[in-house]
């Protein structure tokens, strides 16, 4: 059998803390022999919800922990403050090796910032970036960087191709990821300030499998499957991505519920419509990594379910698995001679 | 009756040039009484088109131009060799007074270096900004900018979030329209180098009703009216909205052919179904105008049929007759101390 990994899940984090992180935890558990779960949080609000369910005691351990670090809370003073906090604690595990990765729906923002200074970032690595994955017409997209560390240097990018590329592949299985730049055009010439300089570092980047530009239309069309970008950029795409969708499903529900006509209409679809909005829904692929950070840093959204929680842990565990982090270094360590040249090199 | 408003029609831009650029024109002269069309571009190909109509030949005029500006011609290029071309004579016409506006599908790139260069910039107007309408869940906004100029500066945005309001309260009819910033979070305190800097510029803007930062997320849900910010983020807003709107409806067109079942359903659904997608089309509102140029330059898709180039010709005469321009020289001349603080003045 497989090592066992210890992932940590924040109990306290997210609109569904902690009924259903608990629950999605002992999902996680029961669906697979080689994860250890430790629940921090507190103790008192997470034993109930444990005794609600069947599961080996001994995939299962609760941290009891004082603090709650909130949604609204500042971020860095959260971190530096709450040291008492589910999230803090955590992390501090994760620091000490005593978890291998730690899951939260909580403050993006505190996660973010405890994944650089708590866990730490992998030798060599500039900047950790926050990596969803989106939804495309034929699978899904990795998007880096997509969290709240704006206004990126062009050395920062190339990593974050470098870590990306790693992770399709070894994680979500990707043979050869193809990366791409976020771009206004696909001619090189195009862009701003920041893709010009970047383009040819990642064109000279070795073991990217670099394609070039991509325009923001071809992302639903899966026209790449690493996506590097500024943050400030990919938090828009995220975001947007889940407005439209959501706009548009809830416009289409609408016109099926405008007549007798279309109510019957929608019963006959009702199955196969599900199926495909599923399908283009972001939530059922896990959370975002921050990638970059010692151990693994899991970011599920806020109004995650159990079923996000659970895939999320499982996530942890081929991360682990599959050696990311010693990968990731491998990869990144091509640069040491503090040389864009030595890209070449590896 | 209002004054005529005199609206060249690049007969040569686009994919379905000479033919549904023509018919779009004459279904706009045919609609009202107050427009007068003139067509640029090569007679030969002009006049058999026009042949397959009725209409008033005293609202039809044909200007012969022997070049073409081809799609994918380099743009700067483009307009300053092709002097006889359809877009520059178009435009050179408005910039002399003998046209108010220019309406184009032809080569984007262009038509952003020609209204900048050929037809030129309103007095006090730093950067033109192309500003799309697109669909909201009630309405539209409008994204300024979505062009091909990046890297813009604070007062930019400023001048944008100016035109942007006066171009929603008086051509598209919204009063005092919301006006806010494109961010990666509601705080006045997020996003990054740019945003922060122009966030307390249009806090102290007056006249333009700014409500602060929306999300991407908020877009589509209609939570403002002018979405300002920079074009690089502008146009992956733009494209993402028709790449992730596209996908999810041929997603859903895709499930509804799934089998007998499904397709008894999307018979009955489909006229309501088709109303909802057809609300959440962009082509539906006409041309994106290039905000700040003297006269009207607007750009219509490249795939533009003939009734997006006739919406595009009804809006240039709204422009026109509501004197967008002089209303815009108006709430940017409130900076001509060349100090922020002038703003204020109004």
């Amino acid at each position: 059998m497989a090592e066992t990994v210890r992932v940590v899940v924040d109990a306290m984090g997210g609109d569904n803390a902690p009924g259903e992180i608990v629950k999605g935890a002992v999902m996680a558990v029961n669906s697979r022999k080689d994860i250890q779960v430790i629940l921090t949080g507190r103790e008192e609000l997470i034993r109930p919800e444990l005794d609600k369910y069947t599961y080996d005691a001994g995939q299962v351990e609760v941290v009891h922990c004082e603090d709650v670090i909130e949604t609204a809370e500042p971020p860095v003073h959260a971190i530096s403050r709450k040291k008492q906090s589910s999230m803090v604690v955590g992390m501090n595990m994760v620091k000490r090796g005593e978890a291998d990765a730690i899951v939260s729906a909580g403050n993006s923002g505190a996660i973010l910032v405890g994944g650089q200074t708590v866990v730490g970032r992998i030798r060599g690595v500039e900047r950790p970036a926050m990596a969803p994955l989106i939804p495309t017409e034929n699978g899904v997209a990795l998007l880096v960087d997509a969290g709240g560390n704006v206004d990126a240097r062009p050395t920062h990018l190339v990593q974050f191709a470098q870590m990306g590329y790693v992770y399709m592949e070894n994680v979500i299985g990707i043979r050869n990821p193809r990366v791409a730049i976020l771009n206004i055009g696909a001619e090189e010439e195009k862009g701003n300030a920041l893709v010009k300089e970047t383009y040819p570092l990642l064109k000279a980047c070795p073991g990217i499998n670099f394609v070039g530009s991509i325009e923001a239309r071809e992302i639903p069309h899966g026209g790449a499957d690493v996506i590097v970008c500024e943050a400030f950029a990919g938090n828009i795409v995220l975001k947007l991505y889940e407005g439209v969708a959501s706009t548009l499903i809830s416009k289409v529900k609408e016109s099926m519920m405008s007549s007798l006509r279309t109510k019957i209409g929608a019963l006959l679809i009702k199955p196969a419509l599900k199926q495909t909005l599923k399908s283009f829904d972001a939530s059922e692929y896990g959370g975002a990594p921050l990638l970059g950070c010692r151990g693994l840093v899991v970011k599920t959204h806020g109004s995650a379910k159990a079923t996000d929680v659970r895939n999320s842990v499982i996530q942890c565990v081929t991360f682990k698995q599959q050696g990311i982090n010693e990968k990731i270094a491998q990869h990144i360590s091509g640069k040491d001679g503090k040389n864009d040249q030595a890209y070449k090199r590896e």
